[in-house]
């Protein structure tokens, strides 16, 4: 499975290579692929800034070689290049402050610079660790993949046809993706009849970006709008609904792009199961339960305008980022560290704890 | 309740006046409002085709007022306007299928003429039949709003949260609209806080009509993406989704605006009801049920562009314009007969036999 996922794999987002950073502009997918080469911090700052790499893990990803680059510029010209170096951290931090904290890329690339041995070169060193920091990623979406098809086997070995929302995939990681993962390892091992997208209103990503990455590694897709999909769970057979999860509560409550609570609802009415894929990164035992996330509320002008051009009437919008699916409605979370199983927080503690038998 | 709709009426798409057809051109709401003019019966034609007006009953009601005015020039040019007329029957017929047949407004204005008394004036008598459409259409929608407010007053008689889907106001109809005629009779009595309105992909007609309709009411709206619809009903307190139907079989079961179904499903998961307002000449007791209805569906392209511009990946779409909500998920069917609650083959056959009361 991790071999052919390896062998097959098409779509990515982030290249490093000959000491340069390159970024697919996922503003400009569908209509044209075009990269970013990025040589210097301040321009990989600007292409997170600017919205040319989007999903955590790519824009941790993307910031961790930001620091490589400033790294080498601050070692060509100055002696004191930590101080110098601090700069171009902070730059970094401001445009993904995610990448800040117990496991964010920035702070394990600092990390690892201060404890750098005598006698190490910290350009070897730092652009290892970005390397590091790329390859672990992708290892652990190898094995949520791996994880998430086993699951899916289990349960049936014939063709499935799948529903999906938003865009969890190669783009916005450092490859494979999470759900996308899942669903491209599905395909791989012959369980995929279709995969349905929902466009995911009103970012459009499952039109613009999950649509497109299915299609380009091959998987039979369809795009729908999203008042769509309860029709498609009753005329086309949907057994599974597989999404991502933004953060996941100690109680096993998700929060997911907006949409995907309605979806594990209509799941469940419809006897489809409902899988979330994520990292165990994205898990917070210290928040008790979905209930206690804010919401990020966006502008309501974005569900006012495309493309800068008005068409919906000039009235107040609700536009929040994300909802909260209770863990009640989900089957399955599946983490790189092991799948839980209708999921309560005795069954996620004891996932997590797992870090500490290894 | 009657008078207090018919003095607070703001918004009208059809006017006849002085002998001229205008209809405010609804492709270029809420940008704009322009009216379109028309002194002939090719002019309403092409307005219908052009898309200008819709909705099946607006559509209808401009229908007739085309064949006036294809009238009028008949008599002014030719002793056999029987013959003529036809002309522009079938030329109307062509672009709104819908209003020929048993109750359709070109076949009653036909069958108008087709009765004309010895010493009648015929443009005299086809205006006074097309007045007579457009306001047999207003009085079934005033009647069902006051049906489907008391309703709404008998289960709660202080401030509520309620969700539409789609357009159904006075825009489609010949005033005051179905769903949103019940709407707006609720606000009138005090018993509306805030209409959340699906943006309704992917016609857009929920942000671009019905939000803009009932703002211009001064009822109080929120437009939101439609995949919000179940964390609204979980955060916001929805007790109400009201929506228009299409078609309404002999069971109950309903053809709604794609979306309408899911829309029935969360209700019933969040305990809010669940409204349908439709004239009883979408009722088809030759349908046995909503699984025989063939759903028509649209071209995918129209997911994939906006204002000509294509966004989405270039993938397969699948784009059904309407779906099939079950009956016994549909609280209250009000219809300008009467209501009927948990709607089933007998109530729906009872519902229909109260004409030969009459």
């Amino acid at each position: 499975m991790r071999e052919r996922l390896l062998s097959a794999e098409k779509v990515k987002a982030i290249e490093w290579r000959d000491g340069q950073l390159s970024l697919i502009d996922q503003r400009r997918l569908p209509l044209a692929e075009v990269w970013r080469h990025c040589d210097c911090a301040a321009a990989v700052a600007t292409a997170i800034d600017e919205g040319v790499v989007r999903g955590a893990a790519a824009i941790g990803i993307s910031a961790a070689y930001g620091l490589v680059l400033g790294l080498r510029a601050r070692l060509a010209e100055s002696s004191d290049w930590r101080a110098a170096l601090e700069e171009d951290f902070q730059m970094l931090a401001a445009v993904c402050p995610a990448a800040v904290g117990p496991s964010g890329a920035l702070s394990r690339m600092r990390e690892r610079l201060e404890r750098l041995k005598p006698g190490e070169d910290p350009y070897a060193v730092a652009e290892e660790q970005a390397a590091s920091i790329l390859a672990s990623d992708r290892e652990i979406n190898l094995g949520m993949a791996q994880l998430g098809v086993e699951y899916i086997r289990s349960h049936q070995g014939n063709l499935q046809n799948l529903l999906t929302h938003c865009s969890s995939g190669a783009l916005s990681t450092g490859g494979f993706g999470t759900a996308l993962g899942v669903i491209r390892a599905a395909h791989l091992e012959g369980l995929v009849e279709r995969v349905y997208v929902d466009e995911t209103r009103p970012g459009l990503q499952g039109a613009r970006l999950a649509a497109w990455e299915l299609d380009a590694e091959g998987v039979p897709v369809t795009l729908n709008v999203d008042s769509c999909a309860a029709h498609l769970m009753k005329t086309r057979g949907i057994t599974w609904v597989i999404v991502r999860a933004e953060r996941i509560a100690a109680n096993g409550d998700i929060l997911g792009r907006i949409g995907t609570y309605q979806l594990s609802v209509l799941a469940m009415h419809h006897g489809a199961r409902f899988m979330v894929v994520a990292p165990s990164t994205v898990i917070d035992l210290a928040l008790e339960s979905g209930e206690d996330i804010v919401i990020d509320e966006q502008a309501g002008s974005e569900l006012l305008t495309l493309n800068g051009q008005r068409f919906a009437a000039d009235v107040e919008a609700f536009n929040p980022a994300f909802d909260v699916t209770p863990a009640d409605l989900i089957d399955v979370i599946v983490t790189e560290k092991g799948i839980v199983e209708r999921p309560n927080a005795a069954k996620i503690e004891a996932l997590m704890s797992r870090k500490r038998l290894h």
